[in-house]
């Protein structure tokens, strides 16, 4: 899904933060390395949770989420300094799990697009989404 | 293909590096951080294209390596203290990409599996494997 | 001089940035890890320095900056998600060297003070600082 | 204290670990980031801690213990690949805290010498040391 070239515009995306690149970013040649495109995907991750389940800080209380599948495409380069946005939005929602679309901007390029399969689970193990959590997850449905 | 059983065994990896974990690579839960996960990918995958092209530092001269995508299952949680065992092979050889896979282990628990897309080149943009650069993938092939 | 009660205040400070706090800064007890903060004071650090030599990106030429000490003082815990202000300013010019003075605040709480001992010199070693660089260094001295 | 020439060898450090370079601890200049350097102290510290305590993962218990100050002399730069050894003593033991001298080695060169003073406490804030770890501290005492 994440090879739609509608998946690398901006439009699609509900949810979007910005991540100001550090220098710590940058690998021995100078771009950003691709480790580092991963920890943005995984920030931009932890705030859709955060909003989705409007959790002020970073308790989920029983509920755990994880990520089960991440897959990236690596499209462009990126340099520091800059910003990076990453947009959010939901691909797929299963029983026990959702795919999340992602992708990073600099500007008008598209960086990256990934798709992460996220499952939602608590102590015991995988658990069902609830209607809620459903109603959630369809508001923020990729828009294409 | 990394679906496939197989992958998750030691067997099929020719390529091997030993990853300590560092307290630093664990999260707010205690477990080893998705994003470290794949910064271990990055060093197999660097000790990997070392010993493929001979080179005793990081100095590749005028070929560049870059990824164009990587696809990680997050199979097991790993917790820190430990050695993470990353195992490498190449998966399939194209004119001018060709596609790694990886696998981590913890002592006999597969803890990630993950496929590397990656593109060969030069200054001037991807250019096509040399004869020598494929004989040298084909040693380094899955042993399936 | 770090100890100075001034020193935890953000009057003295000429130069800031803001960091935004990522997930990825957080270790396992929830808190900002302590090298997470020496990343950040790394931050302010290159983001000065581009002012102070005017480059726009991060090439200094034949110039070479390195840091030789790094005193930092953990003052309060801090907690994602959350902004992190760093103000820099320089507490001492040498012949081959100045001293940074750097701290870090979450609203008006004082997180962590640092001095930073920084080497000017060139691809030969540590060079006299020009009475160009001496004379913007006085315009960022720290204001007590 | 750090000074000490004799700091910059390895034969006052009681307790050692080795920690294998990574391509990730390498900044854009290609030499291992000074960031990185603070990383293997903490894991240094981390697993003397551990040794310390008798602490088979990282679970302490009700003990607290965190870093108030953290002094680092970068005196050599690193490059990767390779191993880095660190090593670390107790050089001082006050009523509720220590101090840990450390050192960092690449083969018979000293990398980098730091104290950090550390904070005993529980969840109440600082407590004093127990006679207990008052004697552990001095078996691991810098060897002048």
């Amino acid at each position: 899904m994440k090879a739609d070239p509608r998946r690398r515009q901006r439009s699609p995306y509900p949810f979007w933060i910005e991540v100001p690149l550090r220098y710590a970013d940058m690998d021995t040649m100078g771009h950003v390395n691709n480790v580092a495109h991963v920890a943005f995907l995984q920030e931009a991750r932890v705030c859709f949770l955060r909003r989705l389940f409007e959790v002020e800080k970073t308790d989920f209380g029983a509920t755990r989420l994880f990520i089960a599948r991440l897959e990236i495409d690596y499209l462009r380069e990126a340099r520091y300094p800059g910003l990076m946005d990453v947009g959010v939005g939901v691909l797929r929602t299963g029983r026990t799990s959702y795919t999340l679309g992602l992708a990073s901007f600099m500007g008008d390029e598209c960086i990256s697009a990934a798709d992460a399969v996220m499952v939602h689970g608590d102590s015991s193990g995988p658990a069902p989404l609830t209607e809620k959590v459903r109603a959630r997850l369809a508001e923020f449905a990729l828009r294409f």
